[in-house]
């Protein structure tokens, strides 16, 4: 064959091989689990003052939604009872600095860090970062990442489910179950992933690899 | 009245409480949380070499079941990746050591324990325990305590379950949902109450004055 007719053949292999993969997800509606460890997302502002101005992110590691990624850059965070090291800073900035917290890590700063959704921060508490070049002292933007799946509006359409949804899913396994409250989250630019905390996949035994499926 | 007759009202009056208490259980079926951290409890040969020939546990608070009780006397406990320290002692002392971690815990010391009940520890594996006095490396005893709920047969027959049955937990709440394989201990000397680690409840928002439901 000449060069040109291999490439159609791996063009056409490539998308059975998609098409395949997508049917077998329909057919098992199994979704992949993303484990989240505390975390904090910074804006610019906030950046400035703790790591020195105009300063910029060193990604390390990209993450499974698109755009996103884990940085080379670590903050501790301090509350009124306790404080947390080497806590990973994700990038890219956001308009608002966040900080994602495992529950127990709320005992621990002194911190009660309501269960919410990325972005929803009216009303949350603040809490004190401090990086290598200053200090910030948060007013709000401290919570526990409500439990949710990242999905296409396809996907979406796939599962039968709508951006905003609240839904559970079915954890397998020896130490298995359901966790309740999950929300959907669909956009174009989503990739498809349940996304959990630590402490959520340890209670569950939840490792890097698992699925879980969803029920309504 | 006559002493007597008031002692014979007050009779009547503590019995008719504790019925209305029994229907009320039975009525709602629910059950009471306990949540165990990380904790060990010791052979007296082990306590021994940690804490010195003879050593006595000095107890500080009684537990929820009969007879056993909180200690003042904490330990380090070593895994090939890390060493978690101020773990708990718990007593009396037992005929085999045994070292409940979370699942959290098992990452950072490097010990891969598996879920298992109380006493079941073949298979399990050994870790470095280090007291003032000494230090132990255990051959086995590491587990992550599976999840269990403590009854008399009097509150098995009230549920309608027997012991070492596996059953299903619902937990309310917003963060809340269904935690599998359950297991039912059901002894002469138990108090009823549910016992879930800090990561099983910290992952379902249960705190100490929670209730769970049995799922069967």
């Amino acid at each position: 064959m000449a060069s040109r007719e291999y490439e159609a053949v791996l063009k056409l292999l490539l998308e059975a091989v998609k098409a395949a993969n997508n049917s077998r997800n329909a057919a098992t509606d199994e979704i992949p689990v993303g484990i989240s460890n505390r975390h904090v997302h910074l804006s610019q502002a906030d950046l400035d003052t703790l790591f020195g101005a105009g300063y910029q992110l060193t990604p390390i590691k990209d993450l499974s939604q698109p755009g996103q990624f884990a940085c080379s850059e670590t903050v501790t965070i301090c509350g009124p009872k306790g404080a947390i090291e080497k806590v990973r800073v994700l990038g890219p900035v956001r308009s608002k600095s966040q900080i994602e917290i495992l529950a127990g890590d709320g005992f621990k700063l002194g911190v009660k860090a309501p269960a919410k959704l990325s972005g929803d921060l009216a009303g949350t508490p603040g809490i004190t970062i401090v990086g290598p070049k200053g200090t910030v002292n948060t007013q709000e933007g401290v919570i526990v990442a409500q439990r949710h799946i990242h999905m296409t509006p396809q996907d979406a359409a796939q599962y039968g489910v709508h951006d905003g949804q609240i839904v559970q899913i079915r954890v397998e396994g020896p130490r298995g179950g359901v966790y309740g409250n999950v929300a959907i989250r669909a956009t174009d630019t989503s990739a498809l992933e349940c996304h959990i905390d630590t402490e959520e996949a340890n209670a569950m035994g939840v490792g890097s690899s698992a699925t879980i499926k969803i029920i309504k």
